[in-house]
This record gives structure tokens, C-alpha cells and sequence, in this order.
């Protein structure tokens, strides 16, 4: 069984590309800088890329690189194994290694698709209960000191009334950008619904306290048509001369309601002009309204009612007293986007010590999973879609807490 | 027939409460701002409410005041016919007025209803074709210069992809705001809707150039009943003791498809907290974006790229060659909300002399109350509707030239 | 003896430039704004340039046109002086219209020297104590409700630190940019620090209640040579061929002591690239910080500590609580920069009214007056400068109340 | 004689508070995130309070620790000292340093006072000739990649206007804030001016190419005594019951010129109310201007005309054009203050290898000490001071290449 450990998390990651290199960052810079935290082994990385995985390994100083993730989750001196690879992936890696004892990280969003998504809280739920083992999904924006302020500020607030958030992103502007696999439904499940919209649903869902129960959407590719990637890297790419079929969607709008009583509008977009990696979220409750913008992560926007003084200010998010903060720089002296992951890794570390369930775990994922379900269903139907019901959940599970 | 005339326009108003006022405001500034206008005549004020007519009237230099409206399109020393009423009066007065052969502006929505609205459009095509009658809605955003401006970058900036507009107040997040006429049903015709979609709807189509097909929204009343006003101004009100049924929509949020292509994401609401009065509206096209807050009229946001040194730029749409500015002040020396009306009676005044139809007209009122109409039954339906062909158009016309 | 007077002041205007209009703009909508006012009337205008006067007669309906301003003062039937000219002229008009027992609104700077001040504030004591002629300077910027705001917050808020202010403009950037009257000393006085830097100070010693008492300056002309100007309007005008030396300050920059401790940092230039026309002011106290930009002149930035929430908040200054705000719109609908002049008449008019001397008053132009003085000493002989003692004021002066 | 070498530099660091932390970080990092330097090896850390000491190593995996850095001087096994003292330690360990052979890296101010100043460059040019080792002083702001941008964007902008530049902190605010080692002139040698307005001064002339070359100023300590502190941490402190007196000033401000024309306008202070750590440069060019600050610090504001849609914008300087960004993440995600010392490491190691002179070198260091020091004799003398001439440079000294 799985207990509370005093020497470092033996670490395995699968995937080398963008998502490998941030949390390899994470992994070996989070003991550094949070004391309480046992230094994780960086035992092995894995890539279907080979030479990129060894590269990978000689920068961040990880033990050994592999071709197979399977000898990964063979291997008794993991005790976690880390999943970033495309999407496709996520179900089986994850469950073998959850099967196999491990705590698992498995990047958002949980699944391509919504079977997939339950299998994995099953057997989520069957390692947690047999050996302990964490199942959480790299949703990191909830990282951020901000977003915990802003959920602080929200809680009594009075009653919620709107939540509004997009994520705008402009890299498929231009026709000439090539196919990636982030283009194809086969890897990567959906497009700016799964890879930025899942983003926006669980900060929504995280910050209010409230599930999203029904929606209506439509969704819509602008470019059909590139030419197959010759290489690619993160979100650049270059072209080759084979034309491929974009099978997912570019942009993604939905309106909804959740549990109880506010209305949701969202939007997430890979084609607006300008905005390189805009994700905007605002609540309105009637006594309090937040807002966050990941391209100025350390700031709130925070507007209370103040005697005539009224306005919506900015609090930089950088003091002592806010979340993670104790252990960085003085006030005023501001994180980047990478520190969100090393937040994580701290926060899931501590989990393992501890032997305390780490949120958002897989049941948490699966329930973004319905409301993107929901998302694709409405867009096909034109219709309002209702939410799944959500399994019965493991242990006492209650939203956001 | 009305034709061009040299001495000014002799202007009779309906309505006296907020934009009674701010029409006065314009009509007594418009010629001496704009020396290519001849002063109009201010000729008569009439409301319900024969004292606060009488005070208007001393204010702004109206002739005389009057309770009845009729009084005001009977008389022949009058031109054009100004309707600042709630919604429910503006077919009735309209109609009477072109009939007449009176010029009319209507304030915004042309109506409470797509009936109304058809009918208003009828008789201005028939006093147009009959005496040159001018029929324009007030729909007094496109007025600001950089409305104008944002137009001109759109057009040549390639395909367009997504527009997100939404309207934000709070005055109606105190419970104990009361009851007033926009609050009710039979007078108002519907709440956030009609009273500020009905703005981002104009602005959409006006700046894209493209009219919105389909929809799919929600609406919501927070509070359902309040206490009936005793005394109201503006958006200000004090209550008094007896309770009334709460009959529009507090919020409403859709999402829709232009003609073109691009999608729409828009959002109006009397309940975000914080927020006084953002109209806000973002269009992304291929080549360039633009951004306008009305609470900063004068700035322009552009994106539009430029080797290396691309970014959000503000720009202070107060130079010479921006519209209207020439009659101004230098740059930098910005203007309130209140001079779009300024500039809306020019535009009005100078389609009189000239002869030539001022947009937006009834016809493209009526477009608006279309689309409204399409997201009312989409609430409703809880599916996407489509927005109703338009009758045959009277004249050439042609959306936004 | 002037005294309370029920009927409207009768006004004479003297220019018909930028000012000219801007205060024709205030004249003519004064008393339709704010109710509590009566009717100023608008007796007669004077330019140099006789069609001018008649052009801005016809516009703002001043009842007749004069080529010289005597002709103004010696008219029974004017009881206020409104004196728009270049510097040169403010105090033999302001002058002679004071011993003539009438009021006089001069725009700012008081004058172009000291000298001619201190003669000024002499007349005006004789005036008030006469006559109770008022004798206004015209620092319109105090008149935007969030300056008003920003000294309400201010006092109380502790000890005051610093106070930072810069006003920025460009129009002289470009080389061709021709002379105009602004850039010669013998009829300016002094270029940015007269035109532009006594804004600053005086806003300063207002919000702050605090006299600056020591400078150590600097003073900048980068262009020395232009050409002369062929025709000018505000601050745009067109080139001859004549070249002219520049006689004034193209920058000026200082460093400062005010009476109780803080310190000051002031700017002001022509050649900020980008600026049109950025007048910007903060001040740190102990308990709270305040900022203020004309381009966005409804804003007050104010910062305050609130328990862990603290940020500096965008205060959106149209409530109906602020000054002046009860007469316009409903909250959030903005007012421009030309508003401030309608406040400035507005003040005026019921000081007259009610027999209270108005500020700032000339000997508050006085005091702005000997600021400028040493820096401009401080400038020349490179060392800091004391602000001279101000002459025994007249009635119980005391600053800012 | 010290050459390209292939093998990671042999690091030794004196210091474990805010600054060692930092550079621990970054010697950490520097190799993981840039794939072309060679990984450098963390010998040893040194502080008087060897528990802090033990405790770094330990989180950043210095391979042991001191409380003598004469230790450190003596090792063979070092190759680089890097400097994170209090200034008044400065000399002694950088001039020790390098007469051993070793690279240097020394926290900014680079010393105390001029004296010093001047032998530590003295001390660094016989290195450079002898064995070619660096001495860089640690002006980590220009590593952002918005500064490199900055200065791009300058050079072809035509001639330089203005320079104004602000460092605005509040912690001093609180009169209950201990006494450090930074209120201490012994050891801080003074306090806004050397900790904050260095920043500014060698970030300006950086910028701009130019020297600043006299200055007129004024400084301030508004607290004089303080509780001494019990303990401290970076910027933060718990206060004891001794009473001391504060020796350097909490703020400073100045007026200046550049070598070829601008005028500058700076301001430090520890004193304003809400700004946590606010550095922020503008520089206006006849072409251009451009805008930094460090909260943030992935924004570069630019003006520059483009036709009718000018406006001040801001860049996402996180493009894998921009400097030192290929390195990172996609566009759009952000980096943190603390990349900045990452990037320093990067370009000291890069230096080292490559056998090039790295800038800000000790004499940069001493330009910005000269200017420091003509601060101080400006405020003493209330006149302009010349900043003193440079000693000659070693090797062919061209500013900001």
C-alpha cells in the first residue's frame, strides 16, 4: 500500500514535446523551491521520438529515456508516471499505470471521449481505494495564486449570476500552418473545445463551487484543408506538401447554465487575430466580481462594493499571504506561466506525502469530459444538451472543495 | 415634397426623461459644433409628464411643451419628429408622424415587436417614395468615431471569423432597486434584449457588414418581482410599497452564425456587478482586429500585424481625419458619451438637406427587431432558430454602406 | 456693488481660437445642464480677426462680433470678462475689465511674468473688495469630478509623500510643424512650462492643499528654428516660408519641495512622441494613492489598503455622488474633456450669484505664477530656486478649501 | 590563461538571502532551458549565517557550504564567484576574486561608493589581460526579452527626446518596518538610489547608447528611526525593540541630460503607496517610442506612426524572434521576473565559453556608480553636478554594443 513517504517520488514521464518539457521544468525545479517538498526522482522519460527523449533527459537530468511508456509502468522504481502525450493515449497509459499501483498525472483533458473518461475513474477509483494511488489531471491554471484568490473573493460573494470566459488563441490564422496532430480527431479528440475550452469549464466549475448541468454551442472549422506538418514543435510547425483533412474543430462558443442559477458564455478560438494565448475568465456575484487574464497571471481583477470608491482594481498577486507565494520573491516581483506547473507538482507531492486525495482528480476531469460531451452533442444537434449525470463518485466527493 | 432646404430644421421632441434629454443636449449643440449644418429649429417638447416637459423646455430652449403627441404631429411648423418614448409608443408615433410627412428618429429598439416594426418600415417606405421623409432608429454608437474607424480597418482586413460584443450594467443587482418602465413587459417590450443587445446587434452587423442568420440563446430573470417605484430618472429610481412582476429579461446570452462565416458570441446583462455601462465589442477578421469600449469612447483597439512589432494598440480616435473630429478639438482632447447624439443629429440634419436616405433607417431597425425576435423564440425553443427574411427592402438597399 | 444677482450674467468673450470655442461650448450649455443656474447671456465676442468673431458669433449665438476687446469693457450692459487670448493680453484686459467693476474669468497662465501677476492680483483685491468682482483663472482641469475625488481621498489619507505629475504632448515632433504664437516667447511667455506645466502645478497644490516651495529645474528647446506659420487653429497649423526663432521652452522637467514634506517630479513636453495631449497626475500618501489621466478623464485610479485585496482600482467617476455628475447621465456614460469648462461656468456663475469668491482665483494664479518663475530661474542659473514668498493675500486666503 | 572551455563553469556563490536565492535558481535552470550551454556545476554556497547557507544548498544542490567566502577565493575547483552581498562587501570579495583567476559575476550597485567602484574595474581589466575573466555586474532587467526589444525598436527611430524612468516600491511605507541591512549606509552604501535608481540609470543608458552626463536632484528619508530588525528575509522583516537610525535615503529623484541631447526625468522611492515593485522606462525618439515595466515584463508598449492608426501598443514580446525566447514556450506564455537571471546566467556562460567580453561588465558598472555618485553631490549642494569623467576603459569600451 501506498502511505505517506519520506524519500523523493520516483518520477516517470511520458511525452517530450511542449507538455514534456514544462513538466519536466516543474519536476526538477519544485523541491527547490518549496521546502516542505522531498525532491522527486527524475528516474526516466519516454517518447515516441527517441533522440527527443534523450535530449529531454540530458537538459532536465532525467535517469534514462525509453521508446515504450510500457517499460515505464513495468518499471518498480516509478512511483508515479507522468502522462503528456496526445490525448489518444491518455486512457491507456493511465490505467495500466494506475493498475500497476502508480499515482498518475495525466495532462487535460482527461480523454478524447467520454467512455474513455469513465474507464479512467474507474480504475482511478479502484488504485485510490487499493493502494492510494493519485489520480489527477493537469488542469494547472487552477495554479495560479490568483485563481485561488479569486475563488476566496467569490465565496461569500453573494449569489453568482454570470460567469463569462474565453480562450483565444490565433496560431491557425494563417492557411499556410500545417496539420498537426492537434488537428486530427484521431489524437487529439477535438480541437479548440478539448485543448482550450477544458481549460475554461474546470476553472469555471472550480471557482464558482457549481457544475455546468446544461449547454447549448455550436462549433465551426474556418480552414478545412493544410498541408501535412513536416515537423513540428509546441504550437509551430512547418508544412510539407501533402494536403490532410482538418478533422477538428477551430473555434467553439457556447452559452449554458449551471447548478444554481448563473449563466455561463464561453468561447475558445484558435483564429483571433492578435491573441497569441488569451485566457480570460470573469464571475459576477452580486456582491463581488473577479477576473484573471493567463497573460497577466499575476494580477486579479477584483471589484467589491467600497463606500463611493468603487472600481475594479487590480491586485498583483504576489504577497506572502496568497497561495504558493511564501515561497517565491518579494511582492511585486512576478511569476511566469511555467511556475503554474511547478505549483502542481508541488501540490501533488504533498498529496502523496500525505495520503490526501489531490484535486482535480480523474472523477474531476470526467465531469469537464461530460460538459465537453454536451458541447459536441449541442453543436450537432442544434439544440440545448443536458449534461450527463455523473457517476456515482468515489469517496465522498464533493466539487471544489 | 420634402427636398434639400437652407433654413434649419424645425424639430418637435417626444419625451422628456433620459434620452429626452440627451436628444435636447444634441439638438442644441449640433449646429454650432457643426458649421455645415443650419441650426435647427427646437420648436416643441411633449410628455406625459407636462411639468418635466415644461422644465425641458426651459432648459434647452424648446418653444413650447405639450402633453399630448398628437398636438405635435399636427402641427405644420414642424419637420421632423424626435421619439424618445418607451418602446411601446414608438409605432403609434412614428407611423402618425410619417404619415404626416414628418421626418422621424426613433430611439432604439424601433419596437416592442416584429409586427410593429414591419408596419413602421411600410410607412416609411411610403413617406420616403412620397415626400422624401427621412425614418431613422437611434441607434447612436455608430456615431462615435471609432465606430467609423473600426469599419474602415475591417474592411480589406480579410475574412472575418468571429464577432464578441456584450453589454454590461448593474443597476439591477440591489434587490431593492425598484420596478420601472423597463422592467415592464407592455411598455418596454423586453429588458437587457431590447434595451442593450439591440445595440451590440446594430454594431455587429453595422461594422461587419454582415447580417446575422441564426441564433441560439438563453434569458433569465434573477428577480422576479420588485417593489413599484415611486419615482424614477434615468436609471435611477427610489421604491415605494407596492410589489410588481418583474416581465423582461434581466440577462440574455446567444451565440450565432453571420452570413459570411464568421460566428458571434454576444452577452447582455443589468447584473455584472462592477460594471456601469461596457458596451463592448471585438471583431477578429483574418488581417486585423478591433476593439471599442464605450466607457473609453475615444480609443480604438487594432491589431494589425507589422513585422516583429505586432500588438494590441490603443488608438485616440481624436485627430482631424477621424470622423466628426474636424469640428472639435485638437487631438487628444477627447469626447463623452453624449456627443454620438451631436453627431447623430448632424448625420440626420445633412441627409434632410441633402436629400439623401440616413442610415441606420427603419429597414435596418427592423433587421435588428428581427434578430431580437429570433432570440426571444430561441429562448424559448431551447434550439437554434433563424432569423426572418427580410421583406422586399424598399429603395436599393444595401446592408452598412 | 455687485451682489446676488437673479437674472443671467452678461458675458463678454475675448478670442475666438481653441479657447474662444471651448468656452462658447460652456457658455451656451451651462444653464441647460445644471438647473440651479440662470441663463448666462452671451453679449458679445472679440477677435482680432474680425471674421472669426463673427463666425463663433453665429455659432454660439453671442449677440455681436468686435474687433476690440475695449469696445467689450466699456459696455454697460457685460458684467463678466472672459479673456481667451494669448498671454500677452491677460492682464492688461483682465485689468481694465476689473476697474471697470467687472468679473473676469481668465484662461491659465495667469500671465507671462510675475509682474504682470502681482498687478492682477492687486486688481482683483480692489475689484472684490469694491465690487465683489470675481476673478477666476481658468485651470479647467480641476473641474473633472475626479479631481474632485481624488482630493476628497486624499485628505485623511495620512502623510503625503510624493506627488508625480507629467503632461505630454507631440505636436512639435515634426520639424515642419511651423511657429505659431505658442512657440514665441513675447506673446506666450514660455512654451510647455506656462502652457502646460502650470496645469500640472496648479492641480497639484490643489489636490495636495500643500504650496511647492523650492524647484531645481531644467529647461529644453530641441527645435530652435521653424517656419513661420501661414495659418493656425488650435494646436494644428500650416507652413509659410519665412523661418522664426523659437522663443520658448520646447520641455521642461523639475524637481520639487512642497511645504510639508512631500516631493514632486514634473514634466512637460511637446515632444512625446505618441502623446497627444497626456496630462497625468499621482500622488502617494501614506493611506492611499490617487492618479488621474485626462484621456481618460472619468477614471480615478485610487489605491487603498483592504485586508488582502488591496490593488489599485479604476474608479468610473459618474455617479450621481460625484461632483457635478447629479446633471448628467445615468452612471458609466462618460463625459469628455470639453465637459470640464461647462463645470468651470457652472462654479462661476453661482460664485456670482452668491457673492462667494470662486477658486482658483488670481492670487492662485499668483501662486502657480511664482512656481513658474523659479523654474524658469532655477533653469538659468542651474541650482534650485525658491518659490517667492506670496504677497499678503487678500481676505483669508487660504489654499485649496 | 583561461579560454573556450567545454565543461559546465564551477560555480561558487556568496550570499543565501533574496539575491542568492534568485541566482541559485537560475545557475539551476540555465542549462536545462538553453540547450546550447553546458551545464555549470555548483560547487559551493557561502553566507555568514551558515545554517541559510546549508539550507540553500540543499535546495538548489550546492555541493557544500561556508560562512567564509575566502573559502570559496581559494578553491582551485571554482572558476566563477558570483556576488550577493550587501555592497559593502562588493569590492573586497570581486577584487579577491579576480586577482585568483576567477570570473566574476557582482550584484548591482556594483559598489559602495566611486573609490571602490573604481579599483574592482581595475582589478577586472589586469583579469581580462591576464586570463581573460569575466567581471559583469548583475542589471538583470536588461534580460528581459522586451528590453533587447526596446532597444531594437530605438536605434533607427531618429533622435532621442526624453527618457523617464520611475522604481516605485511601498514597503517602507509602514513606520514599523525594521531596520535592515538595506537602511544601513555601512553596508547598503545608500538606498533608493543605489538599490532601485541603478536599475533605472544603467537600463536608460543601455536603451538609449547614451551617457548621462549632469544631473540635478534631491533625496529624501521621510522615517529616520526604525525598530532594528529581529529578523529579515528578502524584502520583508519583523521588527525588535531597538531603536537605529535609517542612513540612506527612501527615495530620490533627478533630473538629468544625456551626451547627445536627451533629457531624462527619474524617480526611486520605497514610499509609494501600492506599488510593489513597479520599474517602468519610457523613451521617446522623433520615430518612436517605447515603454517597459516590470510587473509586466513580457509587454514592450511602441509607438510608431503608421498611418492614420497610430497608438501606443503592446507587444507580447514571447515570439521565438523575440531575444531568448526560442528557448521557451509557445507565444503567449508568459515568463517571470525571476527568467531574467536565468537569461544572465545563459549570457555570462556564453561569454565564458566563447571568450568574449560580457556586458553590463564592472566598467558599466562604474559608469552607473558615476552617476550614483553625482546624484549624491547634487543633493548635498542643491546645484547640477557633472558626472565624472570615465577612467580610461580597458580594451575598446563602446557603450551598449
Amino acid at each position: 500500500v501506498k502511505g505517506p513517504r519520506r524519500t523523493g517520488v520516483r518520477v516517470g514521464l511520458v511525452g517530450s514535446a511542449f507538455m514534456g518539457r514544462a513538466h519536466s521544468f516543474a519536476w526538477a525545479n519544485v523541491a527547490s523551491v518549496f521546502g516542505e517538498v522531498s525532491r522527486p526522482e527524475l528516474v526516466a522519460v519516454c517518447s515516441r521520438d527517441r533522440g527527443r527523449a534523450a535530449e529531454l533527459a540530458g537538459r532536465y537530468g532525467w535517469g534514462e529515456s525509453e521508446e515504450d511508456w510500457r517499460r515505464l509502468v513495468e518499471r518498480a522504481d516509478i512511483d508515479l508516471i507522468d502522462v503528456c502525450t496526445p490525448g489518444a493515449l491518455h486512457k491507456e497509459i493511465s490505467v495500466a499505470a494506475l493498475q500497476a499501483g502508480k499515482h498518475v498525472l495525466c495532462e487535460k483533458p482527461l480523454a478524447n471521449g467520454l467512455t474513455e473518461a469513465v474507464a479512467m475513474v474507474a480504475a482511478a477509483q479502484e488504485a485510490w481505494e487499493a493502494v492510494g494511488a493519485q489520480a489527477v489531471v493537469g488542469f494547472n491554471v487552477r495554479r495560479f495564486p490568483a485563481i485561488r484568490l479569486a475563488k476566496d473573493v467569490l465565496s461569500g460573494a453573494g449569489t453568482l449570476r454570470h460567469v463569462r470566459a474565453s480562450y483565444l488563441q490565433d496560431w491557425l490564422v494563417d492557411p499556410e500552418f500545417p496539420m498537426t496532430w492537434r488537428l486530427d480527431r484521431s489524437q487529439a479528440g477535438s480541437g479548440a473545445l478539448g485543448d482550450l475550452a477544458s481549460h475554461l469549464i474546470d476553472l469555471a466549475q472550480y471557482i464558482t463551487g457549481q457544475q455546468i448541468f446544461e449547454v447549448s454551442s455550436l462549433m465551426q472549422t474556418f480552414v478545412a484543408q493544410r498541408h501535412v506538418a513536416a515537423a513540428s514543435s509546441g504550437l509551430s510547425a512547418t508544412s510539407g506538401a501533402d494536403l490532410g483533412h482538418v478533422t477538428v474543430d477551430d473555434a467553439v462558443a457556447f452559452v449554458s447554465r449551471f447548478a444554481d442559477g448563473p449563466v455561463g458564455a464561453f468561447e475558445a478560438t484558435r483564429f483571433a487575430t492578435g491573441h497569441r494565448n488569451s485566457l480570460r475568465i470573469e464571475v459576477n456575484a452580486d456582491d463581488a466580481t473577479v477576473g484573471f487574464d493567463i497573460e497577466r497571471p499575476n494580477e486579479l481583477v477584483v471589484y467589491r462594493p467600497d463606500g463611493g470608491l468603487e472600481g475594479f482594481r487590480c491586485v498583483n498577486v504576489t504577497e506572502g499571504a496568497h497561495a504558493y507565494m511564501q515561497a517565491w520573491w518579494p511582492p511585486g516581483h512576478v511569476l511566469g506561466w511555467d511556475h503554474s506547473f511547478i505549483h502542481q507538482a508541488r501540490d501533488l507531492l504533498i498529496g502523496i506525502v500525505e495520503g490526501e486525495k489531490v484535486r482535480p482528480d480523474f472523477a474531476d476531469g470526467l465531469q469537464v469530459q461530460r460538459v465537453l460531451d454536451a458541447v459536441e452533442r449541442s453543436a450537432r444537434a442544434k439544440q440545448w444538451q443536458t449534461v450527463q449525470e455523473s457517476e456515482p463518485s468515489y469517496g465522498n466527493h464533493v466539487l471544489n472543495d
